[in-house]
């Protein structure tokens, strides 16, 4: 069930991608719609769930970009398990997506040009405030104030510091649940992989209608 | 580490609570700050996260309450893995919290009094319309239109159905971030139990200042 970046199938976008989309367009004027809370595993097996800002899709593909901080737990909690769902609630159109995959993580030292130039391409869209954490101290550490740790840093604007991350969720089965319908709509998406679907215009993805 | 509403210590507002409160005041405008994401781990050890609404405080305690479906996947993934991850994200503040600790389930069999009680009082203060919900078919089943799965149902507002569950999540971490500090502002409770602490007024939490 690998795909990606790295297949040479020809890509085709994934049926839920025009929901999301629609969504995206109709709650453009809330500015909490370009963010979505990820849940994944710590090495502990507990669970863990952060707000996270949605960076757009990888070029051609379905995969769902973020960005991270490499001195964080995220790290080693995604070596262990891979796995994550993302909840995606659009507030102005009362719908939500949950989205499950893997996670992939671009360090500093992935050794792909075309990942590299992605990570780059990434830090270079930040704004200059969303840049700066990344110089801030330790995430999570007890907080100091000698020294003025969160003092504005003159940053790179092009060669991204060494522990910016870019993420990617790699979806293989999507949840769209509108509360609008009488009764709500909800309709689920699974990938089967390529196979016999390939050509089929769907890009082996099955969606199925269920009580919401 | 057990509290909660057995325990026969004095009950104390956990230090998280004020901040939680205003939170909630400030944001009462939108009708979403009543909604957060619920992390959870599945018997297959991976991520699972939903919206879920806050229906409140269990009473003289820190637990959150939610209502869930018995007929859900949530109650066998407790059972195996009971801890859970609330991310709760205020849009107008730009505040979140992630609340990290046990969830313990009251379903229709529940052999306490009390818990009873509380369940039924947790079905009376819904909506007609959410209650109508659990009546309606299987979730997530394939949906079928024969025979008018979804009409409306003639519900006794004060005895809940028995696949009514009242959920309740008893934190022994809290992470609350301020977004709109410059720079943000992080604070981090953690549950130490009773012990040398009781008395001191922070009901066994300690808490601390760390870096955004």
């Amino acid at each position: 069930m690998t795909k990606g970046m790295t297949d040479s199938r020809p890509f085709v976008l994934a049926p839920w991608r025009s929901q999301l989309a629609r969504a995206l367009h109709r709650n453009r004027s809330k500015p909490e719609s370009r963010y979505f809370q990820l849940a994944t595993v710590t090495t502990e097996g507990r669970p863990a769930n952060s707000t996270v800002v949605f960076r757009g899709f990888a070029e051609a593909s379905n995969q769902i970009q973020m960005v991270t901080d490499g001195r964080s737990d995220k790290l080693g909690q995604l070596q262990a398990n891979p796995w994550a769902e993302a909840c995606w609630y659009f507030t102005q159109t009362r719908e939500q997506f949950r989205l499950t995959g893997h996670l992939s993580v671009i360090t500093a030292d992935h050794p792909e040009v075309q990942a590299q130039d992605d990570r780059r391409l990434a830090w270079q869209k930040l704004s200059d405030g969303a840049r700066q954490q990344f110089h801030w101290p330790q995430p999570k550490a007890k907080r100091q104030e000698d020294g003025e740790p969160f003092a504005v840093a003159d940053l790179d604007p092009v060669q991204p510091l060494d522990n910016f991350c870019l993420v990617r969720l790699d979806p293989l089965a999507v949840d769209h649940l509108d509360l609008r319908g009488d009764p709500q709509n909800r309709t689920r998406y699974v990938y089967q992989g390529p196979g016999q679907e390939q050509g089929q215009g769907d890009g082996g993805w099955d969606a199925i209608a269920v009580n919401p």
